[in-house]
């Protein structure tokens, strides 16, 4: 671990793997409105989201894909990673109360440039709600 | 345009684009921490960030990808869309006072299953922060 | 339309109209309590709320009159739109969970100071709860 | 006083006058933002916001107005009375940094409706930015 508390590339295996897990609050999609400037009646306007195949007022998809931002940015490799890319497939709606466990596990590593892969899913329940794959570039150890 | 302001899918052809512009601010960042729980130091301590090659504080890059929800969510297609998936590659920081635009460019229309490929990029000024791909389903006209 | 997606004075007639909805959530309190400095305990405090009149907690008016601000300065008239004046009329109260629907319609338009009233309504179902006028100055066509 | 701090009718006399003062900070303009659905550019994107005759960001005037609830409905009256109607002129621009002080100042009371007439203005130093009044009705001393 570096000073920070982030992974050196030299910690990394295939199949480390991380999470976080957080509860969807009414809260959480104010805020990320605010933020993000997205405000889809969806996710603000039961009455609309009802007459909706959704029948409901869902999080924003973005929302939840910023959970794998806290498992790759301060868990695994954490502090000193850089994020390169991420790709994402919204699977399935996450609704408010929902609480979705973001996971990261290292699929390929790339020692000449110390790039890690990683698979990354958000679930919630046994249901994939966003899954994809994370580019990062890690540093060595010092 | 359907009740709730968003495209349908006929209004939609190859080039069709819109954007959405933020500055992003230390409140963006405080409150995107405490939302995504992506505590990385780099986006919250200036100390830390200071040692590092980006020579200060730097935005979440999925702070900046928040951006293509608001573009694809409450501007085109907007109300109605449902995202599929979305790359992302990020290319430069964003900083505190920068203001960044999302922009999304419609590249591939799939009438059989009312599919838009759009092309989605983030700047500043004339620096490309992050691109990638959407996939969004559009409604058709009622 | 200008190049933020306003309207301009020319697009507006009599009768034009536009509306925004959002479901009134426990959040959405909690934070316009923290923004405005309003912490009466109608809003914030259920023991007390339940001995008043409104026999619970209720939102501030300020917060579903702010919802009109989101009509006239995201929608119609939208981005270079100034706003003038609002009058506004707290008719019924606002409960947790409610969907308010803000609607402004065109009733009066000045060409010469290029100014539009608006008659703004706020209702929840068929209850008016908020209504009232508003006037804004609007760009001439570039 | 009644039991939650506000002032009884009969507490009132014309002239009567309280006041409360806020920063305005990013932060609370990113909340209004998601709070009302408000995301015109003149308060989010600095770019354009500087091309604007306000030279720059600028708050919602439903922001600043809202401080005028936290006058009414947290100091005088306070607790206890009824927010009936306000109206608003939106005289000037708030920027990031302003310090807003709302006063209301009692001028007409009505005994037997029991109901107060305030003069309510908000203003940055010397400047007008908001002004207009407000109507409440009051309880009677228990």
């Amino acid at each position: 671990m570096n000073e920070a508390g982030g992974w050196d590339f030299e910690d990394l295996e295939i199949g480390t793997t991380s999470s976080f897990a957080k509860t969807v609050t009414d809260a959480d999609i104010v805020l990320f409105a605010g933020i993000s400037g997205d405000t889809n009646p969806v996710h603000l306007d039961h009455d609309y989201a009802s007459r909706t195949m959704f029948k409901g007022r869902i999080a924003h998809g973005m929302l939840t894909a910023a959970f794998l931002s806290a498992v790759l940015g301060a868990r695994m490799p954490g502090p000193g990673a850089i994020y390169l890319s991420q790709s994402l497939r919204f699977r399935a709606p996450v609704r408010i109360g929902d609480t979705v466990r973001a996971r990261a596990t290292v699929t390929a590593l790339d020692a000449k440039r110390r790039r890690a892969t990683l698979e990354t899913k958000c679930t919630v329940g046994d249901t994939v709600v966003v899954d994809g794959e994370a580019v990062v570039m890690v540093p060595a150890r010092a």
